[in-house]
């Protein structure tokens, strides 16, 4: 048993609102919150916790071997870096892993995150195999790869297994056939998709995904929604115009209404992105109560837009967040990010309050991955994060605005399953998430001259 | 005399870019860059500095006073905090400062600018009075405060003097009477400022500047002009729509156009915001020569919108960036934010080149506030930046680009005028920023309920 006593807290409010306490005493057994009350100075086995505490982040979208192009993306020999600079670095990272690989800069990468406060992960996993599609022995090697590392991290991992099996669909509607990059995603049919699936050993916490409507065929997404039975599904979702252009011409529908005619879009759907959509698109999400992962960091790097994430929300989606490609680690600047993109996009500011970018951060990010974080309430997971809030950041700022002002650069402590696993940037049992990137991407690039 | 010896450098080109170099020694002596060359084992008074060193940054456009909103303005108790609940936080903070209120607020936010890396600042100053308009005993005393300020925190000031003599342009036309708050702001009449300005001490570098088309009548700007000479004259333009009706109905000319009638567009005049243009707006300013001062963190937070950036540089602009109201001290966030908005207004990556924006955070930034600085070449000011390039955050970017994945909390070390002045985010003559922030926002907002 542990107390964290903590001089300020967001606590779960009546009406799932956050509520600002403090002093507190947050008592936790078994990786559990067993009781929150004032201060009892009676109590043994106190640690302090300065600053603000609130639940912990989880990253509802991750590629996490995109960690690779962060700072590569950005020129070529040619100017400036394009659409197919960063493309091409993605697939020249894709090409070089291996499982033994993966397994380190995977390792580094989550130690980064929890490092920034985040303790759950969603991790849309594609790449399955090995060059040229070549099986490894245990066709699931590269997930389990990522199980390992997350563990090792002291990172609650659910692996979206990816359904990948086009290459995009062509002219005439056809699905494309996969290019040679694309070979390691692909499982070659849906059934041998499920076979894989279906062997993933259960302690892992998996969901599935279609990894978009370009890349698997309306025909077989079906198979996805039933092997995902309780699970949620998560979805890349109209990301950039193409896709919608695409899809229009192949089906006569927007990729939404593919989805929902596939029976894809409910209640644990996520998805993801979700930037170029119609009024309809808006209700069939809104009124189905899907989840949306909108990655605002991600969206301006690669020049996707500003989605409708407040539409979303008031037609009865969910929102939380995912860092998608690694191109900030971040939570607090992601939850930043989904307010200012609003904000730039229709010229009006409060868009959300600050508590609703709090809980799309942290409650709504744990929930579409299936995990129970994410509230500071009895019963829950004792994963909480320490701000700080007298850093050249932070001072000034009301606590319930620290959203709009904090950085990961401000994570004092994270308490991951009631125990602490970072302090001020450093993983405990990892070490500097810094020097542990600069080996896995050191050993990486060491060929490159991209 | 002090020789940097720098493992990597961002080095002056022979066309002006920025060239990596490295290892590098950068001798300086009497504050200046007297020899750039390669290693030299013989040299004694050597300071090693690891990762990358760049120029210094410069804050072409700084409310320094608006730090004291970070954090506060968006929630009211009425719920998200929009426009105005900005505005009346704004105005209570303007109300509450005095000389010596503003100069601890200041002496700690430029603290914090010189350990983000900010060597230089152009502080537009409009906050001249006592309440009611009351003038101090020296009607330049918070002006005075703000370089004492600058000059403890070995922040190099241009002062830039802000006539503010409308509250707003009314439905004929006519310049509307200040309000309350806005006493504090206005001279009374342009010869008034112009007196005000004149008897500013010659120790203090100062330019010049028409706060808006809103606040200043037409018939005034010319004495503005004459009184800039060969100094700078700053103008915030059209960074709302309502500023563009509002100009168009008094004068049927656009806010640049008013400007350009009025002699106010040049190779020294710099721009702010320059949110909403005309296709004429964008020719005028690019064949003027003028800078821009960008500020995206401010135009998001305010939802202002996306200024034509490119298309601006395109047309023969210089593209600078600002932090305006210290919503984040980050050039480098800055920077990003510049490349981030252009992709999500256009779809398009790689609108600016990284050095493009390494440019625009440094020598453009420097230039346009009258300052020498932001080069790394002989014969330029000494003040220059070391960034980390292992840190959870940089581990794995190539140099050249981490101006789009460092922050301010990778500035290890920052030199101004030869002298280290900051180290790991603390500044070595006042200390931790946080603290210093703390102790004077504490005392301006202690009797606050906002």
């Amino acid at each position: 048993m542990v107390v964290f006593r903590c001089e300020q807290a967001l606590l779960d409010g009546p009406r799932g609102e956050y509520v600002l306490a403090g002093p507190v005493d947050i008592t936790c057994d078994n990786g559990v919150i067993t009781a929150i009350g004032p201060v009892d100075p009676s109590s043994t086995q106190v640690q302090v916790l300065d600053g603000l505490v609130t639940p912990s982040f989880a990253d509802a979208h991750s590629h996490v071997f995109h960690r690779a192009l962060r700072g590569r993306t950005h020129e070529s020999a040619d100017g400036p870096g394009d659409f197919w600079t960063w493309r091409d670095v993605m697939y020249s990272a894709a090409e070089k892993l291996d499982p033994e690989g993966l397994f380190a800069l995977s390792q580094a990468a989550y130690a980064e995150m929890v490092c920034a406060g985040v303790t759950a992960v969603g991790e849309f996993h594609y790449l399955h195999h090995g060059p040229d599609g070549r099986r490894y022995t245990d066709p699931n090697a590269m997930g389990l790869a990522l199980a390992e590392a997350a563990g090792a991290a002291s990172l609650d991992l659910t692996l979206l297994d990816v359904a990948y099996l086009a290459g995009g669909i062509g002219s005439s509607g056809e699905p494309l056939a996969l290019n040679r990059v694309q070979q390691r995603f692909g499982d070659g049919s849906i059934g041998a998709w499920a076979d894989r699936v279906a062997a993933i050993p259960a302690t892992i916490r998996t969901g599935v995904a279609i990894h978009s409507v370009r890349a698997v065929p309306a025909a077989d997404m079906p198979t996805i929604v039933a092997a995902a039975g309780d699970r949620w599904l998560h979805v890349h979702l109209s990301e950039q115009p193409a896709e919608n252009d695409a899809t229009l011409a192949a089906y006569g529908l927007t990729p939404t209404q593919v989805l929902e005619r596939a029976g894809a879009i409910g209640p644990r759907t996520a998805a993801v992105h979700a930037t170029h959509l119609s009024a309809a698109d808006i209700e069939i999400l809104g009124t189905g109560g899907a989840s949306i992962v909108m990655c605002p960091a991600t969206e301006a790097d690669l020049a996707d837009g500003i989605g409708p994430a407040r539409e979303l929300a008031t037609a009865g989606a969910r929102i939380s967040l995912g860092s998608d490609q690694h191109v900030v680690t971040d939570p607090i600047a992601q939850a930043r990010g989904l307010e200012y993109g609003e904000r730039l996009a229709t010229g009006i500011r409060g868009r959300f309050t600050p508590n609703e970018l709090w809980r799309a951060a942290t409650v709504d990010s744990h929930r579409c991955i299936g995990s129970a974080g994410g509230r500071l309430a009895v019963g829950a997971p004792a994963d909480l994060v320490a701000l700080r809030t007298n850093s050249s950041r932070t001072a000034g700022s009301r606590s319930e605005q620290l959203i709009m002002s904090a950085s990961a650069a401000d994570v004092a402590v994270v308490v991951a399953k009631g125990r602490v696993v970072a302090r001020d940037g450093v993983h405990l049992a990892l070490g500097d998430p810094g020097e542990l990137l600069g080996r896995a991407l050191g050993e990486l690039w060491k060929d490159a001259n991209l």
